[in-house]
């Protein structure tokens, strides 16, 4: 599989006369190796040669988890007071490297890494690879599928035990600390993302932080989640009420609901995906709430959380088989709270799939 | 705080001649605004100016939260479907700016961005403020010490519940859930990192992985973890025997808290840094340990998890009062083990405080 992807990604070097690519974004690194990790400011880096075997740059006590992984190429180790660059240096010179490009993730390399890179190939021009690696990636293989499957159901699980957690006198951190500790005895040792909890008015901020807050009867409790499984990330958000809804709590659920619907049906190949964010923003508008959507109507998911397709309105891209990516409406009203109902979708032959399958139907929990 | 901070970066772009910075790292943003956030993909940016107000860009969806941190100077939100940089350039041309710099972070500003800075700017020159600001967030004030004390507390209290929690059959995966239940329902929202709970042949990996693995008798059990709080982090490790130790296990462990204390003891104003990891892998190489210590002896620790000062045997530079590191010998020997101390340490007047003080005498946990 890895070999493939790196074949794939020779080929290109060679098309576009590349010397050579260097790679350091996590999701990216862990495509072309399977080894993944949190360096922080230390270099991981793959490099990917158009004629040659790649070459992983990292620490020396990262290389027994290297080569866990499985990755059986070069390994460039260095220590915290060697100079990863001088050691890359050494290794490039002996390659009698072609080409008059250097490929880089430009969306993901910082500035001064780009100098290093500037001036250990003071004669090469950078180009972007950014693209290409988002294109390799944005089809998912069945076997990826099949690892998002399953990193889906645990984040439905989290959802689950959080319902069942609520109970009036628990706070938000009471239940998000719930979620984690049943996920993290399963095996997770990484959310996708911060956990939210939201209740009350704390559910109208899209991106609120959960707290000490406790939940009370007539409020709206929002769980947004994910897990990562085997380098694949999941993404679910619920909304419930909590013992007693008011009817304007249940037609913003509603009006939810129904754009998430409306806009799963058009989810199949060949729609434009601008076109996703507009149908949704159209049931949120008529029903007179479109100014309290606030965000696009989803993201790409796999290996990040957030990649591509971008699902924003103007997008004019169109779905393909193998896509997966989140939808996501939600209605924000200040002093009332906040709905989001989001799944996690692949695209199929047939049309489309929710990995996340835990009921959306309004729930009120006594 | 904030608007000393400012003012002290302000006098510092006049002298540079610098039009403007551009600051996005988290931390950096959160030390100038006092709002901190994960934005993904999205541009969160602070814009200061040698003499206006500043400003922050960011999501509209994000601007509640902004206003809740106290932000009262200019925002410019965007929406998903918006392009920020256009904002940007329409903002920046109405303000007439002089100089002849661009002030970025060299060292965590993606080439991407910079290249849409200069497409904004296209007459400035980039200067780096990676060294500017972090001189300004090396030396801690009495505010942050003590959030960082308080970060520190909930870390001895991780290690705590974690220590309580081992027996027999439980894995390692069992414990680190309920040392993460405790401290979120005590409204920790975020880890510093990924927890660690390793034992026996796992803990000789500085950096492996919590597994399902249950832990057994004879093994050395090793916890490294900590907590954000308020914006700052703690960092603790602390490794203790379960049931059971070995000749050699007893002389690993007591030859890495020697080398702990021993460079605990150098640990006060002038100290060269480079000096305390040269000290801790004198201890260890004299044991005969040399090679299974892979890595430096600590780093800086504030609102990032590792940040300056950087503790590797080459910096000449010298502890100040007011600097907060870590301190972390290892020794990680296959198939034997791994034992890692680390406090958290601040540099006073009198020497040194250790804001980490769970016990780090060696414990046979029966």
């Amino acid at each position: 599989m890895i070999e493939q992807r790196l074949l794939h990604l020779q080929k290109w070097l060679r098309e576009e006369d590349i010397s050579y690519a260097f790679i350091q974004g996590q999701a990216n690194v862990f495509y072309f190796s399977g080894f993944r990790c949190h360096p922080y400011e230390r270099i991981v880096s793959l490099l990917v040669f158009p004629d040659h075997e790649p070459c992983l740059v990292c620490p020396n006590m990262e290389k027994a988890l290297v080569h866990q992984a499985g990755w059986s190429s070069d390994i460039i180790g260095y220590s915290d007071h060697e100079d990863p660059w001088e050691l890359l240096s050494q290794y490039l010179s002996s390659l009698h490297l072609q080409g008059t490009n250097l490929a880089i993730e430009k969306e993901a390399l910082f500035y001064a890494r780009a100098e290093q890179l500037q001036k250990l190939s003071p004669d090469l021009s950078f180009v972007s690879i950014d693209a290409k690696l988002m294109e390799q990636r944005l089809i998912k293989s069945e076997a990826e599928i099949s690892i998002l499957r399953e990193a889906a159901k645990l984040a439905d699980f989290g959802v689950e035990v959080g319902v069942h957690a609520l109970q009036t006198g628990r706070t938000e951190m009471d239940i998000l600390a719930l979620i984690e500790y049943e996920l993290k005895r399963k095996g997770i040792t990484e959310m996708s993302f911060g956990t939210l909890v939201l209740s009350g008015e704390q559910s109208a901020n899209p991106h609120g932080s959960p707290s000490m807050k406790q939940i009370h009867p007539g409020e709206f409790v929002l769980f947004d989640l994910g897990v990562v499984l085997e380098g694949y990330c999941s993404d679910i958000t619920r909304t419930v009420a909590f013992c007693d809804i008011s009817e304007e709590q249940r037609n913003i659920y509603d009006t939810v609901l129904q754009a998430q619907l409306k806009t799963l049906d058009l989810c199949k190949k060949g729609t434009v995906l601008g076109d996703l964010d507009k149908t949704a923003r159209k049931v949120i508008t008529d029903a007179g709430y479109g100014k309290f959507f606030p965000h696009r109507i989803g993201h790409g998911l796999g290996s990040e959380v957030h990649e591509l397709p971008s699902l924003n309105e103007k997008n004019k891209e169109q779905l393909k088989v193998g896509m997966t990516f989140t939808i996501e409406p939600g209605i924000y009203v200040p002093n009332v709270g906040g709905v989001r109902i989001e799944d996690e979708v692949l695209i199929t032959d047939q049309g489309y799939e929710c990995l996340t399958t835990y009921p959306k139907e309004l729930q009120i929990i006594k």
